[in-house]
């Protein structure tokens, strides 16, 4: 089993570890080797060793009815390449505030039952595959940040079915929990998968295919998130559904919370993407009123508040910067996209996209809340800018609103100092953050922007404490973790805005 | 105190009564008697005798830790004339299902502290006002039913708050129940009333103008939807809050029901109008995702109901045909037009007005996926339409989402028989409406299309053994009251379809 891949480097993150990627990709006798030591279990291949696949191929390895060899496959590329060493060198390419992790990642070494690799020769090895890969939207947004067109290009998703199909068994269960658009399982994965087996004069009766989306959440939970959590399922046949079904039996904890099986493929499919939609709806509903308060004299917090106390209307969210991650920020438009692109559909869920295009304009409205509240020009201030991370309480930078934000308070002239607690490196924007709080905030600053809702800039004493031994100062939250009493202990120095807050 | 009003005849649908509208109101007689039978009572003043006004004056009548002498008042018009005659007749002008409703104004007709009168004369013997008057968006929708302009004309509303002030006495508390675009009490109704107050030589400190928005839900709880339901209230300044907390106090259940005091009137505005934006958008969304399902083959009530699980996601709705009555389709664009046109906004609440853009359209989406689905043409088919009111078990027509597939149906050459239970006549159509589903069902029909969620249509075997005996024929479900065994039973003879289930 050979395979092309490209000559270059994939440098460890975690350790700074440099692996040179093999030109030819052949791991034939370390897959056979890992299988040989397993001897009657079934082997599950994880495809994609992702924020989901490491931790879903921890789980499986630690399942908890069935012994199962796990292999954790992922492309011979810079971005992946040290990931699959590092699983094997003893180092789980994840870290997260979850002790689980650590102890699953213990516990499968010493079962010697988690093996990663590059090799597709592993799917010939396969009971089941999980797929685990990523499906992305390409956004073409204009200057101001407004969302002006999408694209989904599903090339890579169909390329790594077809190395599935190429080497796997004809009784293979693969188990698709990528977010993908509508229909995908039954009009893109099943009609690749038969025509591979076909062309290799295998029979299609046996070939099962499920999808049951995964809710993954890194952070604190990262583990029950997958293990202890709600999971709907459905086949692409009887057969298909009835396989899924059991697989997830032996790795879910499926008597606490139990599964739900939905009539086909497309109905899991849509759960999926209907529930990041409306989400993301919630958040960009928020975003529109908490403008409009501001504009208003309005205290959004005690409005939405006052309304939360009926229960049709729990789901209200709290104001904030906007949608970061890797779901919310693009799952609406994977939905969209399917209606008109793989049911020939003419109109858009035009609601659901302009949940997309409202939020992505949030780090740019948080700007301008910001331009419009200080006094004077913003060019050559200094400013600390407290939280990276798009979520609370973990290190997690992708499509984060925050970068929104930094990268406009650059474009006028600010001096931006960064901090995090849990990020030492933005990838994305490749520029090193500060983890030391008390040191920072010896310093003074122009403008100090609360970006993260992380505990530490929530009810810190300290925190505010030393703020007020500063000159005085504007000092903005943007996603309103400063409670009513520290806002006023502030006030009596500094002058204090919050995003929805226009009642300051 | 003599008004000019129009020479016409005002008719009560409940008896058929015709009153003649005279030219000139002069009712100081009426309400001085009226007022001299209550010595020492405080007089409340209810302006506007529709849904919500002429049971909040019950209410008050029926007030928990005070005795009120209340006045209802209303314009001398075709449209309300008749309201205050029947008022003053023993004949209550609402009917619902509550028969609290009946006890109420009983009650109120043995206290006599309960008037109706056309003369503005009445303000100037009251102590508290409440104004309960309508405030329209008037839509300008294209051919397809979607929604192309609105607007708002505050002139009616102005002229009534003017009526106010060339009246009362300067000591006065205004009450808005009204839903009026945020701003309205400190932009509109306090210049007003100001102005007048200075231009009769009065002063303006003791004037005070509270906002509470009233909850009110025509049916079986009309009553309970005023006096025992959880209340907003603020002030325009803190004086004004005070009396308008202690006034609420009198009427409401607040130790079960404990009052909430927003910031400022814009709060309390923008606290009604948000509220009903996120539930007319979440059925928007809804709306949007049933055509999805439609298209994909999906059953979007298994759907929902898989998501619902996670509390996050509870205010999910499931599909229907769209929203009626007076709140929903209006108070989205009530608030975007405050917030461009009261705060010089440039940007309107775009995802909310997209809500009522998508609701408005629902008619017309369920009439195109009748089209889709039927086979053949509808030219000449007879139509059982099973529900009018735009809510379950009540009869109310007010902006009823039957009227667009009603119309559309008609416009294809169907020939509609309507029934509901609580509807004798369709005022907005100007047509009769059976109400004898028996006698109806004898009938046969080539499509029964079920368009209300009354009680009469949901777990109703007669209906389904009866529709069983006819000829096959076509049943369309558009809000989802069929259930499973339901429609399996009725598909043994006919095709069954309904909203959202594109897995039938």
């Amino acid at each position: 089993m050979v395979t092309e891949v490209n000559k270059q480097e994939s440098i460890s993150p975690l350790t700074g570890k440099k692996y040179a990627i093999p030109e030819k990709v052949d791991d034939k006798a370390g897959i056979d080797a890992f299988v040989a030591l397993h001897p009657g279990k079934k082997v599950v291949v994880v495809q994609g060793m992702g924020f989901v696949g490491s931790v879903m191929a921890l789980v499986v390895a630690n399942a908890l009815t069935e012994e199962y060899a796990v292999i954790g496959i992922d492309l011979a590329s810079p971005f992946s390449f040290w990931k699959i060493q590092s699983i094997n060198e003893g180092i789980f390419p994840v870290i997260a505030d979850d002790p689980k992790i650590g102890l699953f990642y213990n516990r499968a070494r010493e079962k010697k039952n988690l093996y990663a690799t590059c090799d597709p020769y592993a799917y010939t090895k396969a009971n089941v595959i999980i797929v685990d890969i990523n499906l992305d939207v390409k956004k073409q947004s204009n200057g101001s940040g407004h969302l002006e067109n999408y694209s989904v290009d599903l090339t890579p998703f169909k390329k790594a079915i077809t190395s599935i199909g190429n080497h796997c068994q004809p009784d293979i269960l693969v188990l698709v929990e990528t977010t993908v658009p509508p229909g995908t399982s039954q009009k893109v994965v099943r009609p690749i998968l038969e025509e591979c087996l076909r062309g290799r004069g295998l029979s299609t009766d046996q070939l099962k295919i499920g999808h049951s989306y995964e809710r993954v959440m890194p952070g604190p939970k990262y583990i029950d998130s997958i293990q202890n959590f709600y999971r709907v399922f459905s086949g692409t046949d009887e057969a298909s559904a009835d396989a899924t079904e059991k697989f997830l039996r032996t790795v879910i904890s499926t008597d606490e919370y139990p599964l739900t099986k939905l009539g086909n493929t497309q109905a899991t499919e849509m759960a999926k993407v209907l529930e990041n939609s409306y989400r993301a709806m919630n958040i960009a509903f928020m975003v529109e009123w908490s403008r409009f308060a501001e504009e208003a004299g309005v205290n959004i917090y005690e409005v939405v508040n006052a309304i939360r106390m009926r229960p049709t209307h729990k789901n209200l969210m709290l104001p904030g910067l906007g949608v970061g991650g890797y779901c919310l920020t693009k799952d609406p438009l994977l939905a969209s996209w399917a209606k008109m692109n793989l049911f020939g559909s003419e109109e858009p869920l035009q609601q659901s996209e302009t949940g997309v295009h409202i939020n992505d304009q949030m780090p740019l409205f948080a700007f301008q809340f910001l331009q419009s509240q200080y006094p004077g020009s913003l060019e050559g201030k200094k400013v600390l800018l407290l939280g990276v991370s798009y979520l609370n309480d973990v290190g997690d930078t992708r499509f984060t609103p925050v970068q929104g934000l930094y990268e406009r308070l650059v474009e006028a002239g600010c001096d931006v100092v960064l901090h995090d607690p849990h990020i030492v490196y933005w990838e994305e924007k490749g520029i090193n953050v500060n983890n030391d709080m008390t040191e920072l905030l010896k310093s003074e600053y122009d403008i100090v922007i609360i970006s993260t809702g992380h505990k530490e800039y929530r009810s810190s004493p300290t925190m505010i404490a030393t703020l007020l031994q500063h000159s005085k100062s504007f000092v903005y939250d943007t996603i309103g973790v400063l409670t009513n009493d520290e806002i006023n202990t502030l006030k009596s120095k500094h002058t204090v805005r919050v995003i929805g807050r226009g009642d300051l």
